[in-house]
Order: C-alpha cells, then sequence, then structure tokens
C-alpha cells in the first residue's frame, strides 16, 4: 500500500494558505530552505499540517488553525528572510491564498 | 520567459476546493477523463480557475464564484459517473477541501 501524505486536520473550521509558485532555474539554495521552512512551520504554534506537489507549477497548502497563527508564521524572523530570497531568487511568481476551510470529504479505498 | 499557469481569480472573496489525491496505478481512462472533466468545469456557470501539479500526491485546486457553483459542479450527471468511477478505479484516496479565499497576495518578477 502506498503511503499517504495527507495532511491530517481536524474537522472544519481551520485555515489554509494555498501557495503556487514558479520556480527560477537552479537551487541556488532553495532545497535546503525549502526543508529548513518546513520544519520551522512544524514547529509553530496552530500548525495542522501541509500537502505539496510540483510539476510546471508547484503547489503548497498548509494548513492552519485560524488566521492569528498564519500572521505569526509569516512574522517569524527567519521566514522573513527566506520570503524575501524566494523573491530575489528563487520564484518567478507566486500566488498566496488565504482561505478558511469549511468543509472536508475524504475517500480511502476499502482495503486501507 | 516561463507561461504562468496560475489562475486569473478576481478579487477575494471566492471559494477554492483543494482536492488532494493519491493515484492508483495504471491509466485505465483517467487522462482521458481528466481532461474531459477539466473542459466541462470551465463551462460551468461560477468557474474561475484551476491549478494543478502531481508527483506522489496530485493537488489540484480549482476556484469557484460561491459554494453554490460548486454544488453545482458536484452534482453535473456526467462529472458524478467521473466521481464515481474515481473511487471505484483512479483513486486509492482523496481529500476534498471546500474553502472560502479571504485574501490573496501576487508576487511577479520585475521583467514579467
Amino acid at each position: 500500500m502506498k503511503k499517504k501524505p495527507f495532511a491530517r486536520t481536524p474537522e472544519p473550521p481551520y485555515y489554509a494558505v494555498i501557495f503556487s509558485s514558479i520556480r527560477e532555474e537552479g537551487d541556488e539554495g532553495y532545497a535546503e530552505m525549502a526543508q529548513r521552512m518546513l520544519e520551522l512551520a512544524k514547529r509553530q504554534e496552530g500548525f495542522l499540517g501541509v500537502e505539496s506537489a510540483r510539476e510546471e507549477m508547484g503547489i503548497t497548502v498548509s494548513y492552519w488553525r485560524d488566521r492569528a497563527s498564519i500572521a505569526r508564521w509569516k512574522a517569524d524572523l527567519e521566514h522573513q528572510e527566506a520570503q524575501r530570497l524566494g523573491r530575489e531568487r528563487w520564484y518567478a511568481a507566486y500566488r498566496i491564498r488565504i482561505a478558511r476551510v469549511e468543509e472536508e470529504r475524504l475517500f480511502e479505498r476499502g482495503e486501507v
């Protein structure tokens, strides 16, 4: 059976940050910073989980208890520096959408 | 300059359907149906755009004017049949989260 990397979110309501991005060419320290930011985010109060995929576009959806948790994470000093480097070096463009999750439906095949 | 496949969504508020999935092995008609559903969705009233990426996990975020538009799309007969086949054949597991987008921030590199 495949591993299922879904975020184990609680009953709604909670919040989602939908981060869609197009990378610049080359790594330039990106992979290391992305890993570090994931580890830091996981330790933030109110962090609920994350789901991620990249093809032409990357989509990372992180889940949070409330908007205050999202605001604290945005203001984290080390994260601020990563955001600055993201705009300077790593991303050609991105969209960040902050959304309140109102409903969730799950499907798991029988043999899970 | 790379093409930017971001959804051209309006000012919030609007809605996002975050569909995270793990596929079963093999195509079994999936690619054709996925293409057909994308075309159908684009013709639905209230459809605003879609962003998508797949690695181990697939994430497709579709954007909608309101929950009524999402409910109509869910109830579409051809889409209902695709949903049934998805559970029977194509997906090992999925999560669907319906979320109200409250805020959006954009970044585009200077030369765009």
